[in-house]
């Protein structure tokens, strides 16, 4: 007996791979939105088959850990996953605190088509996500937009939310006043009227749409200061480690999630005041792929806030990604290798 | 306000890609082996974290389903994922069962650095695993052996177990006895001789080592055949809906697996009997990195059957796709693309 060697029914089958500038020349924010409404529509009617986020706990600083999202899109539609590594920390050096890639098989047989850079997904999917509950929610009017963060979806949040409510004033505020100063400077540039404020409350004074884009794992919003009538799009906090809003947010406000098991597993500011009684569980209204359903009410009131605890849905990952394979696919775009 | 545009904080990184050929010829059945011992050893003592298989059930026959495994090497040591789809289906037409590819990750600043052919990994460490645990608990003189199966895993195990035992005499049984023939000749070609025979009871009269290497949902093997000292690994039943040994084999058997927390939530073929009182907890001995860690016993008699109970274990997966990474980065070979 002699002879071991590693052969196997190898058979070599072709991958599309699309980077993340590619993944940004393909998508516009307009169709973004469409996508993350039809992913959203998907996942309240329980077309997509899903699952929680499911991460693995890494050394380092809170919310360090690799994290997998997958989804099916339905019967005979495709599927895959999101594996990203989440380091924070990589914020302060400019790196990109997600990074991975997205891999997308054919329903019939299971063959891998593509992997798609999972960072530029993540970044348009959310900014994407937060546009459909505002056009949903917020009063038609709102124009006033308050930031809170000055990352790369602060930036996204702005281009998206344009296209949805006729934004005329936005403010900015973050932890490191130059950091947002040269933040507006450059949304002012690109046309976007934008003006840095030296505290929080000062941003959100008057606002008809605030947005949470930070990684903080404290409340850098209060509720006290959130005016009638207001939007609130939170977003930051995708891990129960990481908290944006305080209590207040959540009391007063009426609440629509992306996706509820996800907002039960993952959204500390709105499970842990559930259980202790601190919130009436008539306040969380239900999903907004609901809402866009018909399944579910939205505003009611112009007077009342509404709040959109944002965790980040996999069928939104996989709905982006199967809409920028077909694309590419279609246009020749990608990098096409063997596995 | 206008001008709206898709633009984030893109960072384009190297990503090597590594197809399964590449794999294949990197990784040597005795590599493999050691590769497969360090992981069972780190997830013995913990020095890996890992989870269990999560999955996501697809249409189809049972077992059909998209499969995540993870795992970190260790605190400053890569991480990663495998994302495979599973379409036992595809067997029939020939089409691998398993496809898709690990994504590797640097675990300073959570870069990902490699991007490889999972079903080549799959299959060089599942039979790895078998050799491992074969080599601690199977008696020294062990040379004949039968396989229940007739796919790549009994091919791959045949070249594999043989690097452990001085293997003789092979017998190999499968449901269809044209494939079976068909499968013994061409090993008889690649120098291992090897009987077909016309039933599972023919093919474990007298081996000294068994494996069940198929994808079936009805026992293949009943332990009443089992001759005394001889050694079992069962592979192929890796989800709660597979099963491929009776409860007399579990009950006849002193049981080792690779991971705790998987056994128990995947082999239903070891908890079911737990649960109901038919299996003594007794039997089910440990984790066979914890024999090789010297933290748990082996084999203590040369009559006793030992049953290694595999479900693969991600840390096995992405301690494999580590040593491919670093072999084809230093030796040039893989496919650099821009993620």
């Amino acid at each position: 007996m002699s002879r071991p060697s590693p052969i196997g029914a190898l058979s070599a089958s072709r991958l599309l791979t699309i980077d993340g500038a590619t993944v940004g020349s393909l998508v516009g924010a307009s169709e973004a939105i469409e996508l993350a409404a039809t992913a959203l529509m998907k996942t309240s009617s329980a077309t997509a088959v899903q699952d929680v986020r499911r991460t693995l706990d890494l050394p380092g600083e809170p919310g360090t850990c690799l994290s997998l999202m997958y989804a099916s899109l339905g019967a005979g539609a495709r599927f895959g996953a999101k594996v990203q590594s989440v380091f924070p920390a990589n914020f302060r050096s400019g790196l990109p605190s997600h990074q991975g890639g997205v891999l997308l098989f054919e329903a019939y047989g299971g063959r891998p088509v593509a992997f798609i850079d999972a960072h530029a997904i993540t970044g348009i999917r959310t900014a994407a996500a937060s546009s459909v509950a505002t056009r949903a929610l917020a009063r038609p009017e709102a124009c006033r937009l308050a930031v809170l963060g000055y990352g790369e979806q602060a930036e996204r949040h702005i281009a998206s939310l344009a296209l949805v409510r006729p934004i005329t004033h936005i403010r900015v505020w973050g932890r490191d006043p130059g950091k947002a100063a040269r933040f507006a400077e450059a949304q002012c540039a690109r046309g976007f009227h934008t003006e840095p404020v030296p505290n929080a409350r000062d941003a959100v004074r008057d606002a008809d749409i605030v947005c949470t884009v930070t990684s903080s794992s404290t409340p850098v919003l209060q509720g006290e200061w959130l005016p009638s009538g207001c939007h609130v799009n939170a977003v930051g906090a995708s891990i129960p480690a990481l908290r944006e809003i305080d209590l207040n947010c959540v009391i007063r406000s009426r609440i629509w999630v992306d996706y509820m098991p996800m907002a039960m597993s993952a959204a500390s500011d709105i499970y842990e005041p559930l259980a202790n009684g601190l919130l009436e569980p008539s306040r969380l209204v239900g999903e907004i792929g609901a809402v866009l359903n018909g399944a579910c009410a939205g505003r009611t009131e112009a007077g009342e806030i509404t709040l959109f605890r944002s965790l980040g849905v996999p069928a939104q990952d996989i709905e982006l990604a199967d809409y920028i394979y077909c694309k590419a696919r279609d246009l020749g775009l990608g990098t096409e290798i063997n596995m």
